[in-house]
């Protein structure tokens, strides 16, 4: 291809523009998964990929492909793609930001004439969100015939709805996921690129406007940790004697950190943490031992090996600790979800195509984790946002866009590697 | 006096069996505070007093004195108390044991025609548990006109009557709370002397039957802490980006655990517990990382100045665990009560009558505190209990309380030490 085309970053504008009026509610953004808010998304995609003269089509369940044709239409094509849903009350870039670089991209290779040598599709992503249906990657698990057909009958998280009666409403057809039917073949998709906001501070903390994912954490969570002491007159009973189940478990919580520390001092990737945690209010007291806690401990890296080393080290100090404190720590059984490591030779490109080549982890799930799973050559980039993701403060600039944009182009040109 | 005389340990084993049958209320013992459960227990314990010959009289706000009347009527008379009221479904020991005990040492004295040189009074005192009424001690800071009047207005927690309410009810007068007026003079009271279960596991896991009681612990807890991070994506954030509110809370008190063991290491008096600690049902989750938690902290001690050593240690550790961990920890105000010391001569004594001189710290309180506070001197005698008290498996065997017993007629027959 030819260099020295730029992103067209007028029509990023005026679709962020657009997508902000058609679906703001209040202050935030709402584009309900398979609901209205995500279909005038939809809408002003398909009408502007049209504009600028792409092919357009929709699968079955409601993915959206702005194909820009290639010189053989019989080669596997490349994807670039993210979701158009949003949380309710969310931003107006999570997830949509990369549908528009996707866009703003072909746009610019459109303007300059030039034929790929295969299609080039943008795919806008249905329902990615699991605050709707509670169940993630809805458009892109179900594409590649990956869901538990069960789902269809989950009830939408506002109205009560099953998946697939809101499916049929919206003129969408739920039978390829009751069938667990392939609507896209990994092995005629050369690569999935994808670009979306950072949902982290580690962007604005580092002063850089983007980076390169290395990979979609894996979680390993005990969602149901428990430890169980007994419950007694704080006053009366000496340190001893006591069944403390407050101390045993902020025993445990300390050593866990401290075994973060060392994982992080020998280089490994992993956040550890515990969101929730607390006595029975039912049974405890201001003046009482408390008898009972219960807890969730999540830990999430980019290596299997980490978790289960980490899982295994929490295992035993919750054994070593119950004995220690006289207590029952049980952590019940994690419920994992592996890591998605995206491609390296993709990865080392995009470095080299940002002005600051910093590579980070993305903690949060995205649809590139259902690519690279299935063995597609996937890469991600991320833009730097403000005050994090999933609520109306989401603040990405037009620059740092188009810093992640332009990344997206050049690494278009540079293909094949 | 004369020496070789015992405890009427038949009346105090009639008593108990009374009490039993009169109070209870399915598996456990209901003795309300200023209702019919604790007016059958003091019409029983009247009944028995003036079986045995002693003068009954009951003070206007309930408390009943039963009377051995001793030589000199003039001369300031010694107490030995407890109440009569429990906790719902509480046990038979709780408070009634010091009671029996008082009664079946005066049975004895009186047995064997012994007039003492001054009155010995057998007070049973009304309402000391906080669980009917959230006022600890109505009778007996009541007595002293220690009162708040406020508490007047205090709502029963079963029934939500009034307590001046209920005191009219049940035939009694709240106007000398009203007042603050003292129905007791400290200065003629000789010294106060109280048996008592133990509330904690101490004496059976040392395998003695009875202990001196060398004071009832103080107690100085931050009620309303509260440590305020921010809420983010458990994944997305690392561990230097973080406002994590647990890990804070855990670091604060396990760092509070270093404490307590270095003051134990140094021999002082401590207990130490967070009975209540929890993340926000409303926000937290589990992919979250927590943005607040709410916690109580309860030090107690025989030592005002080590309550205050801990507690200046508690709030040192929360600033710097709040700039350490990004978060604010606001540990609030204390609500204090001072420890009361008991009477060096009588725990001397008290030690002197026991098999095995073993003396430890009261960390419930006792209405030998409010004696105490006033400078009255106080002893106290704790009989060995299986299972705790404020619950229906109390257990006290006749054979440790006979031991506790023995201990107190021994210290009335030693008078004046």
């Amino acid at each position: 291809m030819v260099a020295d085309i730029q992103p067209d970053l007028e029509l990023a504008e005026s679709l962020f523009d657009g997508l902000s009026r058609a679906t703001r509610r209040g202050r935030g953004i709402v584009r309900d998964s398979y609901g209205v808010g995500e279909q005038a998304a939809h809408d002003l995609a398909r009408s502007t990929a049209t504009a600028i003269g792409l092919e357009v089509e929709v699968d079955p369940i409601g993915n959206l492909f702005m194909t820009l044709a290639g010189r053989d239409r019989r080669a596997p094509r490349l994807i670039i793609g993210s979701h158009l849903d949003s949380v309710p009350q969310g931003g107006n870039y999570d997830g949509a930001a990369g549908v528009v670089a996707g866009l703003c991209v072909l746009s610019a290779l459109r303007r300059a004439q030039i034929v790929p040598d295969w299609d080039l599709a943008v795919m806008a992503i249905r329902a990615e969100e699991s605050a709707w249906f509670d169940v993630p990657y809805l458009g892109s698990a179900g594409a590649f015939g990956l869901l538990d057909p069960s789902c269809l009958t989950t009830a939408r998280s506002d109205n009560g709805r099953s998946l697939e009666e809101t499916m049929r409403q919206q003129g969408f057809d739920p039978e390829p996921i009751r069938e667990q039917r392939r609507l896209l073949d990994p092995s005629r998709i050369r690569a999935y690129l994808e670009l979306h906001i950072e949902q982290g501070p580690t962007l604005v903390a580092e002063g850089l406007p983007a980076a390169v994912v290395s990979g979609i954490r894996g979680c390993k969570r005990f969602r149901h940790a428990r430890c169980t002491g007994e419950y007694a007159h704080s006053g009366a009973v000496a340190r001893r004697q006591r069944h403390d189940a407050v101390a045993a478990t902020v025993a445990l919580l300390h050593h866990m950190e401290t075994v973060w520390l060392r994982q992080e001092a020998a280089g490994a990737d992993l956040v550890l943490t515990a969101g929730e945690l607390f006595t029975d209010p039912a049974m405890h007291g201001p003046s009482k031992i408390a008898g009972e806690t219960r807890f969730v401990l999540d830990l999430r890296s980019l290596s299997d090996a980490t978790m289960d080393a980490v899982a295994a080290e929490a295992r035993a100090a919750a054994a070593r600790i119950s004995a220690d404190y006289r207590v029952t720590i049980d952590l019940g059984a994690t419920s994992d979800s592996p890591p998605a490591v995206m491609d390296a030779r993709l990865r080392a490109r995009l470095r080299g195509l940002l002005e600051h080549p910093f590579e980070m982890a993305s903690g949060a799930g995205h649809d590139a984790a259902v690519f690279a799973k299935l063995g597609i050559p996937s890469g991600m980039i991320f833009v730097r946002n403000e005050n994090g993701s999933h609520n109306a403060d989401e603040a990405m600039s037009l620059d740092d866009f188009a810093v992640g944009a332009r990344a997206l182009l050049g690494l278009l040109m540079d293909f094949p590697l």
